[in-house]
């Protein structure tokens, strides 16, 4: 059962909620010897952490992260994980939960209010609770354990669509990535991208977004034939992220329109002397596990459901009411949804390499 | 771990390839006193048995399901499952194995050939072995069992785009989806698509296709936050038929390109003096709990992979070779998917249900 | 979760009810390209089967396994696994239901009618329906399985007492426990119990017994420190099998009357320059991960509780009878638990060599 | 998998080790508005807690429990769970690293540490790092939480054998247990252990145990017949707690010496109108599923491996050394199990109430 868990070998399972006194999780069945460092993990949760431009909420939160369990300095002075659970956690320190307490009994459209309170007849209003986007700090605190774990591969993700306006993908440069407040890799689009949010923005409007999460150096053989999927858990994992409603592996949608001769990615033996695919449609992912080629991944963010416009809800009992939501929020969680969706992509992949040692190697 | 083995409460392990002497399932953890017979079942399996028509493969199984424990006649004669493991069988009839002899030690593009002999070091060759889309002829069966699970619930699929051709949604009539070859909900499509296809068909070539699924009657209060989302699994549950490429929930990619204002479902009070939405852009699903509202699932499934057309590829000993697939194939392999989407979302929804009894209830 | 399905990466589900068609069970996850044939799993399967001296049950079956899928030729033309699921299957073909109708209202004591009843609201009372000792013979089957993929491990079970008859330790011979209908490594012993348990049977009674399982080649490493130790898959798996009510590793229950210096296993350097315990109090599990010396696991099982004589009872409705079981019954049930014992410890190590390579080997 | 997590349903993750910053845990899966403190689960913390009696280690913690997630006040200011993840933490205060610096390279015989370094190449060597009873305060803590789901169900432990001196059941006294420093039901064996256990003490020597738990007030039917047995994971509970060497369910391994006849308990109507059986022999549990008896399950602690006689051991460099544990340790661990055996025991039994719940109820 994963309630609040992901991975099977690789496992993380966070807890917290946003108005609490801190937010965590707990990664076990990381391997022994891994170089680990709470300086280490702190680079990635920089690139998520609120506050860093005009674009994601003004919340600010140092986000900085502690290391608990399961690290032990080694003979040589370097700080290495000991095979047992590691605990994370990240204090909340930017609260004000009076924020919140006019939309103690009212249903927010677009947030998990009703459900919540469907379910489990009590709910935490107080900054969506355990709903509030402020849990992905700790899939990317988990996904930067994972990456440790991931020598050889790179997971590298960019915002390529924000509301109606796509990059132009022969634009693309990793470079420019980091060089925007978007994830974006075309510049002359991160630009045109800059007005458009800031009257989004201006406006207590909100907007979607597309993510791509491009994974290489993944060998051949990850993954299982059917239920255990390399690209089932891609697609489960980009899911669990909060407000997403769409996954593709390589042209995903665009496939359903193709013949089999379009789609088919031919191969011929590679300068090294292995086969090579010619070309990458299957987004490096044959019939569920790795083909060797680039892991491509895209999913769509729905917009930010708090805006500032009035919008038709009832209340627990039963009036209806108004709802505007106050209160300092991302005119485009797909923003900060780039580093989460590569934190992801990088817990999934070091669970299946785990699960493949234990998949292979004869009796 | 979920190598063949599908849900935690509702749990399908499938087992056989397309080439031995049968295919099977076990569904455990079915609850009992839940009315079930084989005859229940086949009328599912007949949806997707091939040979139907001449646009899917013109192999011919009967398909016909065998109950070997989990049932029992109870006093009234009805016979009910019993809480103990559902075992399923389909014999293999018409298995032709000469006909993949000489695609032993050639990687045929598209399947999973190479990524399959990467990761094992072995593979049955014979029809696909375990990756053949004849292993969804058990999850078509489980789903039956899962169906029986869920009253009060309605689970329908559509075929709503084949090759580059959308349906007209304002056609839609669910009536019409069993009045042609394709499922498809729009009789008008369907008969366009017919000359399409029978092209397609005799060019000895394939395409793909986009399914939606609709499931009604599911109350609010299925599913959890985080990582046991409902739309997580049901993501999950879509990736792991065979050729899928992208999955849905709600207006899915749509949603990037909308603003907070449009994609927010608003809330009035039902006629029922119950909570209402005006509008279904989640989808039926509200932070990874469902809403009350229909479930609306979409997948794409890529072209089919065996097709007449030389494609380039390499032999096991790395020998540059050119592959055409012969045998029987479906020229278009989402047209059977629509019956094994429909099944794989019973089967999700079954598991959601028990997986909600045991999670709510207090101490 | 897990109904009927054990271990973690080899899975084992097994299905079936004592008077069904067949019974059968699933492996998942065992590693491609070890040798597998029905005749090697046949081996171990007639170690348990009933009738075959007038110490066990007289029903006759000749329990048969096929296996349906996951194997395959190789180019050698020796038989192997694929790394898909082995489903493996034994037609029921001795099964005389009508020997049960007369206990279809009433709960026999001691079996598990009544807690089946007041579980599901429904039982297969025919034969004790799931609970069967019958079940056992898929667990043998699977443990070939694992046993295959256990090279260099040897798996040696034995019966040590049966009603109060202990063997004596110092006449233990492992070459004796094939020469005796017990399974009894004290050749004196074997022949007293010959005539205790002949007067046990004669008057319809039934006795328990204590079976030791050794398990010789496990090398140091396997395990986990807490939730996954190695001992806690052990116990559970040896309380998992029908009947049994206590389970010790190493010395067990003796150890609580010892000091911390008689019962420490003191260390020394061995010929082969590794480190060496000098005794093995511990059974070859420290802190839940092997030590390199042989796992020694004892179990209790109770006396078989279909006996002739009157017990009293009550029936379904609430009317108190008396109960006898007729049919052909274990007097002592113990005895056939010993391969079924080595079996299940068999499945444990193969999940745990399988973890223990998902475990280590750094990033 | 579970390396560090116990349950399915309600399940608990623990994390920490004796000489890091803090220890703590992760309770998934608890029903929301069950009550929940901080002193409602310190309670039981304090009965486990060190340093209480010179009979226990003289390491003085204050153990201090805080919950970090997972509550809520509700509106009448009771504070309740929320069905989120419950996070719990203890800080580390006393921890003198230096105590343990001497046997850094050493192996303790009975300790893990020679396994630890064998399977993970890396070892956490002050206060046992994960293997330290201390992780077993967080065991407690769950079982806190897991008491609070559990209403009607009362479940209390007692020491009812130290070293080689067992209690007289015949003076039985549940209310003596809480007078004395050993959870001894029996006033007069308490007097005679004290006694005893100063000698074993101030010969820096330790001694076993066995610990018997009583749950008394489940229903029939919680558990399943085969791998999801009541008395599995009851098993699994206790092996899995440090130094436990054997378990038992019911009269355990004295059930192998008894007849059918004895063994079997006869059935009568209660005077409620329902079945009552007329002996427990079972301990509560028939075909792995409770039958509304007290469930009874006894445990065997081996003597703490700490102990200040030189016992032979060798160096990882493979120097043949004599080892004594210094250090603050209990002389007999098995105190202070009482309270962690009943701690198990109400997890796996709130998990099996949520199970049951998921198991049963029709379509």
């Amino acid at each position: 059962m994963s309630h609040n868990t992901f991975g099977h070998l690789f496992r993380v399972t966070t807890w917290g909620e946003s108005h609490g006194p801190a937010i965590g999780c707990v990664v076990d069945g990381c391997p022994p010897l891994v170089p680990l460092t709470e300086a280490g993990i702190q680079v990635f949760m920089d690139r998520r952490k609120p506050g860093q431009s005009r674009f994601t909420t003004q919340r600010r939160e140092p986000d900085e992260v502690k290391i608990l369990s399961g690290v032990m300095m080694d003979d040589d002075g370097v700080q290495k994980t000991t095979g047992t659970p590691i605990s994370l956690i990240v204090e909340n320190t930017d609260q004000r939960s009076k924020d919140y307490s006019e939309i103690k009994d009212r249903f927010r459209p677009g947030h998990a209010d009703y459900t919540y309170l469907e379910k489990y007849g009590i709910r935490d209003y107080r900054g969506g609770g355990r709903s509030s986007a402020r849990e992905t700090a700790m899939r990317v605190a988990a996904g930067a354990v994972a990456r440790q774990v991931l020598t050889g591969v790179t997971i590298r993700g960019a915002l390529i669509q924000i509301g109606e306006h796509r990059i132009n993908r022969s634009n693309w440069d990793w470079a420019e990535v980091d060089n925007n407040p978007f994830f974006c890799p075309d510049k002359a689009a991160a630009e045109a991208w800059a007005d458009y949010l800031d009257a989004v923005r201006k406006q207590g409007s909100s907007v979607g977004a597309v993510i791509e999460i491009v994974a290489e150096g993944v060998p051949a053989g990850w993954g299982a034939p059917l239920y255990g999927k390399l690209d089932t858990d891609l697609a489960a994992a980009m899911m669990s992220i909060n407000a997403v409603k769409g996954v593709e592996i390589g042209n995903g949608f665009e496939a359903a329109g193709l013949t089999g001769e379009a789609n088919a990615d031919e191969m011929r033996m590679g300068a090294d002397g292995r086969p090579a695919f010619l070309s990458n449609n299957a987004g490096g992912v044959l019939g569920g596990i790795s083909n060797g080629d680039p892991l491509v991944v895209r999913f769509a963010v729905k917009p930010t459901s708090s805006i500032l416009t009035d919008r038709k809800s009832v209340t627990r009992d039963g009036e209806e009411v108004d709802v505007r939501t106050k209160g300092r929020h991302d005119p485009c969680v797909g923003i900060r949804a780039v580093p989460v969706g590569e934190a992801m992509i990088a817990c999934v992949l070091a669970d299946h390499l785990l699960r493949h040692r234990g998949q292979v190697g004869g009796g």
